[in-house]
């Protein structure tokens, strides 16, 4: 089989059709409608390894999390996601692997109704890079650098439990089977948060996707913000599985510091607290106020009772 | 130097500020203005260091084929390429390695006024992944699908010199230190026929670029207009160098077969045939004639009398 007959078996086989792809797969190039009025959102990101991915990880999750991880990007711009292209580097031909990483990554690609429209296949180590495209009305996508003093800072979901789940394939731990199963599901199928995002739009300040840990990302709005946080760390929000740490500074730990929950943080002013819980409202997912943006830089951390909190803290660096 | 400040470092070193480009590195996405009434052109390339280039391919011309194999691929669309993602995946940090790339890669970026909007960095075995995006007024890209019988088939450029140079560098040939300079400049910094692409928009019926040989990419054309060609074998245009080897079926196989020209090939009618003469007259390029579409399907080669030719036809497979 030639590396064409594969692209052609497998990434054919996604099955939508968006109206405003005109050419898709095949060609030398994609050829797109974009909508008039909106500005587009593109990122992309590389998963290696053994370095993005733990080696035993069931093709299938690859999929499903490659793209999961660039969608989280435009998540964090409030775009919406419409396309997406795919490289895959692969050791040796493997029509199984290929199957079932596709069937990941159109899962996921089929429930936002993102179209693949390019990819390309080399042989090499294993490695993944998807680039992914959105829109947003002009001029409504929310940065990083937008953060004002008083803002509250809010995160979706549960912090740390991505982090967690990575230790405990590394390090036996005292999870059951369970717990562990629930953690795994955060590190290997990560839920974009899109529609959060879009809800987002003229309501948040500033917001970023927590793909190296909560004091990192934090710290890059912060930075291009020119401002501060002070946090509280009781009201960090975690699972049940990470609530039965005997530690509970382990937790808090794994809340700040590790990588992979792909989880929003997003800061809004204090006067929309109540805007922002109707818009929100209607969605499954958690969301949590854990703190304030402040004028004086740097990140402070506190206790429920307001007394400084110390702990490590490193963000996951991939260097 | 962490995986930020190296992005940072680097990345940020273009210097070109396109007007369209809202929010270029270093937020979650880039947000960029597509023109109104223009479709968008996409592509990615993946290029693996001992398969795409030589081991010891210098950093510099790395970075200029990275990007050259995906202009090409805007170029066969007749697209106008404004925007770029660079995906960096390296063994080790190497600031030395990476300011070589990133010369190469923004010189040939600055040629064309493409901007980087989006880039990640990661550690592996090297490789590099390239996205471009580019515009074509609505409806005017040009396919691979769209040849008719007796379309005039041409190419830009000469060809076989990519797959001359590789070669004398697997295997010494009597190539003087001249002449291998010249075709290592084709192997190693292909000039995407950006301007020729656009030209041929609303004459041209069919486009590829030719990265895997002529046979192989002029098939794709065959396959998916479902036509055949006539080619007639003595009109490959041959660079001087290449008109040096001792056996001229060995130039012609080089014609046919070897891949990393990147230079374009497309049919255009009959009737249009000085009308595409007077289009590309003030192109430096060189643009040939070789043969015409046919309705039977197959190619078909012959020789400048018509007769028969009979030569060894693969085209270059990744896998």
């Amino acid at each position: 089989m030639t590396e064409f007959d594969i692209i052609t078996q497998y990434f054919a086989t996604q099955g939508l059709q968006r109206a405003d792809v005109r050419i898709g797969m095949g060609d030398d190039a994609a050829i797109v409608q974009p909508p008039p009025g909106c500005e587009l959102a593109m990122t992309t990101d590389t998963l290696i390894e053994g370095v993005h991915f733990p080696k035993a990880t069931e093709p299938f999750d690859i999929g499903y999390k490659s793209l999961a991880v660039n969608l989280s990007d435009l998540a964090a711009m409030g775009a919406e996601a419409a396309w997406v292209m795919l490289s895959i580097t692969l050791p040796h031909e493997d029509p199984k692997w290929l199957h079932a990483f596709c069937e990941g990554f159109f899962t996921l690609a089929n429930q936002y109704g993102v179209q693949l429209i390019g990819g390309d296949l080399t042989r090499g180590d294993l490695s993944i890079t998807v680039q992914a495209i959105g829109f947003t009305p002009s001029k409504t996508a929310i940065l990083r650098a937008g953060a004002k003093p008083n803002d509250l800072i809010y995160v979706t979901g549960n912090l740390g439990d991505a982090g967690l789940a990575l230790q405990s394939l590394q390090n036996p731990m005292q999870l059951s089977a369970e717990d562990q199963a629930a953690v795994l599901l955060k590190l290997n199928r990560p839920e974009p948060r899109l529609e959060i995002g879009q809800r987002l739009r003229n309501l948040a300040n500033a917001a970023i996707d927590i793909s190296d840990g909560l004091a990192a990302d934090l710290g890059h709005i912060l930075e291009m913000s020119r401002v501060g946080a002070s946090i509280n760390v009781d009201a960090l929000p975690l699972s049940a599985t990470m609530k039965k740490l005997p530690d509970p500074h382990q937790a808090i730990e794994f809340a700040l510091t590790a990588g992979d929950d792909y989880e929003l943080c997003f800061t809004v002013p204090a006067d929309k607290k109540s805007q922002l819980e109707q818009v929100l409202s209607s969605q499954a997912c958690r969301f949590t106020c854990i703190g304030h943006i402040t004028e004086a830089p740097g990140l402070t951390l506190n206790d429920q009772h307001g007394n400084p909190y110390h702990g490590k803290i490193l963000g996951y660096q991939h260097f």
